[in-house]
């Protein structure tokens, strides 16, 4: 490791014409355009480690991602660097050089991701940037609704992993707040975790609500079912945007010692 | 003529992907898909006729159109089956049936576009949608110069047409704003006409003074020289958007009578 620094970089990328985060066997993946664009600064192949995948076309103001260089540039630099080698789509936000015990999946305590809906006319320059939804919504049922959803739950319901993927289906969603913005609707959801699909599959069964498709309690019933079963709806990825990531802040060198001592 | 009527639409684009609204031995326009659209609703080759070109990448939030048909769809339903043929980036805002006196090019008596500048950092999701601005701008400096453009001048300086295309280049911008909005910069532009790059060499000189590298007495010296040579700036193309276009009210056939009696 001598010589070897850590680095933890926040990234904002449009989604629209990538395959996801992740480097898939076909399309272009986000971490494999930022893994391109390192390796062909330092002439070494390097990877990332991401806090967590996004899928095809969802986007992110936020997403966090370190990887561990000997090369010889500084935090500032390798920003610069990275920039200059990213397409106009993805771009570094911030990057700092952090203790190797950093760890941007691991680290995490807190997630936040927004669902914007368009509740207004078709727009052409949102067509990429939110849902669109062609129903009026009863906002104040959505409300009630996302309260079955608050707190420590097991999410099978509202998930595509298999039980072979994760053993354990259980997330706390601290925060799921409705902000209307205009002819926009955003919906704000934090929590430690989120299993695949789970935001969007929340999403789509609130609009079922707004819609007077399902009652609160028929949400209620679909969440303690914990069968993938149940939920069929899925809200589509445009208009999903993770936003940000919160790591605890590490132990400093001094404190582990004495925390040893 | 029997039978044939002719319609009016106004229409919204995102124009990133696109040669631009004509078309071109190579790339899709804008143009060309929306005829491609009529002309496999109505199984006949249908041209369309555009109030005016914008260059590959320019946006329009009310960009005009009109074409003839004698297919039998009234204007609700030909409005409906064009959008159901057009992709997510192209839009008919709305459609009516006009008189066969109704042109989109000749019929126009005011244009308006703006142009979109970010001040701010530099954002993934503005990038196809206004223009990077990296300085600090002096946008009362600007706001001053933009007086040498307002009203009645030859405008040979600030276009790329050459003489043997248009071989009056007087246009008359009515009305040139700046409006700051958050981070952003828009420039507001009207006037019946404008010529090729006009509003985009006009906006790039504006630039050049609220960067102070100009001053407006050599602003006002560029536009006296009516000269191709002298102004060699041209902001991009995405910051640009056509936003509206307004057309003279037709008389009705029975003024036209009275008129002739």
């Amino acid at each position: 490791m001598s010589g070897t620094r850590r680095f933890k970089a926040i990234v904002s990328y449009d989604g629209s014409r990538y395959v996801g985060w992740q480097t898939q066997a076909h399309g272009i993946s986000i971490q494999s355009t930022i893994e391109a664009a390192i390796s062909s600064i330092c002439l070494k192949k390097t990877s990332i480690t991401g806090a967590g995948r996004t899928d095809a076309k969802v986007h992110a103001k936020g997403q966090c991602f370190h990887f561990d260089t000997d090369f010889y540039l500084d935090a500032p630099k390798w920003k610069q660097a990275i920039n200059g080698h990213l397409p106009k789509d993805i771009r570094i936000v911030s990057l700092e050089e952090v203790d190797h015990r950093f760890h941007a999946r691991f680290s995490v305590i807190n997630k936040r991701y927004d669902y914007v809906i368009n509740l207004g006319e078709y727009d052409v320059f949102t067509a990429d940037y939110a849902m669109q939804c062609w129903y009026s919504l009863n906002i104040e049922a959505m409300r009630k609704a996302a309260a079955v959803f608050i707190g420590e739950h097991d999410f099978s319901s509202f998930c595509a992993n298999s039980f072979a993927q994760t053993t354990d289906q259980t997330r706390t969603i601290t925060r799921l707040e409705l902000v209307e913005e205009g002819s926009f609707l955003r919906l704000i959801f934090e929590g430690k975790g989120f299993l695949r699909y789970m935001v969007r599959m929340i999403t789509a069964t609130l609009i079922e609500v707004g819609r007077g498709r399902l009652s609160i309690q028929d949400v209620q019933t679909m969440m303690d079912a914990r069968n993938k079963e149940v939920c069929r709806y899925n809200a589509q990825p445009q208009g999903l945007y993770l936003v940000r990531i919160d790591y605890e802040v590490p132990k400093s060198e001094d404190e582990d010692k004495i925390s040893q001592a």
